[in-house]
């Protein structure tokens, strides 16, 4: 495992998400945070490796944590740090590292400022002080509870604003690599025609990764090629072949 | 592992998704099926356990479909059948079962049609053929190639508009068990004023699962407090508790 404080450089992080919630899976939220972090990675360096998205059960939470955070240099989560009784994802992260939860004065003077005084923290209000022993805040602007980070998991809020201001917060810290560029070029050639000469693309650039993604509206198709690489060079030189395949055979008739 | 096909009675049914794409994980994409599923599962009685969106690499595939085949009555995966060298899900769910592939004579058929006849199959076209031996296909009214289901797996596309055509050709051969019922009460209310009360609630009501889902809006604040159950009366009288709650904390100020 590495930890977000202590990394050797090296070319390529990796970063996965977990996505905490029944409101997902049931279909009641659509989730607004995947391509998000997603994007925000990509600029960073990053490569996003997995995303799960898991139930509000503490079994699940644990062995999802521990799993991906010893695959990953990075795991993020979204959701569940609230005060109502199906927030449970510090105390899920605490297990999963076994590490004591305690109640953490930052956190506390955190609850304190946002409701405005030492008498208005019930037990549920307290109950977002509880933090796992050893792990740095990540300040929440818009509704109190802090997020934290602890060994190399992020915890945020799933609320799309809050977990957008937690990342902002966080990502500065990390480490990332090489940056990917991508280049896209659209086509309203059938991917059936083009895929023997991408392949042929594919294998001759291995460093540059290209993905083809068809599209069908209104009767019409078409592809959109993604050629996307750290190596601006391969890249160039990739793309420069597509176009003339995409040429060649628009040529010959889409 | 169950069969699709021949299952006990039963009073829980599981589902989980594999999201297949470079381009979700890039962020080029947003995912827009998970959602979808997790809709038409609850229409039908099954509960959708958990998701997982890995990039197209082969053993991360072929490692989710053994590993969450496994764990689940069922699974469905979309990305990654047509016709591009990055289109590798079929051959992947093939070595996942240890299944050889074999031109399917029924999807060449389908390919013809598609197509306009058998001169028409180049290379590509002939891999959408290639399907694991025994699997039964899935039609695709939009772009030829079929999915299919091979043990409990469901292979679809990853084109919203294909991969929803597809999902209600499987549907009805699915077993599901007890819908379950939803019903929502919003509220000003700060989630930290409403919670002690909830769990409360929660703990009367086990067999109903209540979810408190804040919101932030424009200075505002609010939340929607979730119940669902396959008990409508532990449901009713749940959401007779919870709105009691809300009347009696709001008189008192939100």
């Amino acid at each position: 495992m590495s930890h977000s404080t202590e990394h050797e450089p090296k070319s390529v992080y990796t970063a996965a998400l977990l996505v905490i919630g029944n409101e997902i899976l049931s279909g009641r939220t659509e989730d607004k945070n995947i391509n998000w972090i997603a994007k925000k990675l990509v600029e960073k360096g990053i490569t996003f490796s997995e995303v799960r998205i898991v139930p509000d059960v503490a079994e699940r939470i644990v062995a999802a944590v521990r799993d991906m955070s010893a695959r990953y240099d990075y795991l993020f989560t979204t959701g569940g740090i609230g005060p109502t009784h199906d927030d449970i994802t510090a105390g899920c992260v605490s297990q999963a590292f076994a590490v004591p939860m305690e109640e953490n004065q930052q956190a506390r003077a955190m609850l304190v400022a946002h409701y405005g005084g030492e008498e208005h923290l019930n037990p549920p209000r307290l109950k977002m002080a509880q933090i796992p022993v050893g792990a740095a805040l990540i300040p929440n602007p818009v509704s109190g509870a802090p997020g934290f980070v602890i060994e190399n998991v992020h915890v945020m809020a799933g609320v799309p604003r809050i977990m957008q201001a937690m990342l902002d917060h966080v990502l500065p810290a990390l480490a990332g690599g090489a940056v990917v560029i991508s280049r896209t070029i659209t086509s309203r050639l059938a991917e059936s025609r083009i895929a023997e000469g991408l392949a042929e693309i594919q294998n001759r650039w291995p460093n540059v990764e290209i993905g083809s993604y068809p599209h069908f509206q209104a009767g019409n198709f078409g592809v959109s090629l993604v050629l996307r690489s750290t190596d601006q060079e391969a890249l160039a030189k990739a793309e420069a072949d597509v176009q003339a395949l995409v040429i060649r055979l628009e040529a010959a008739g889409v």
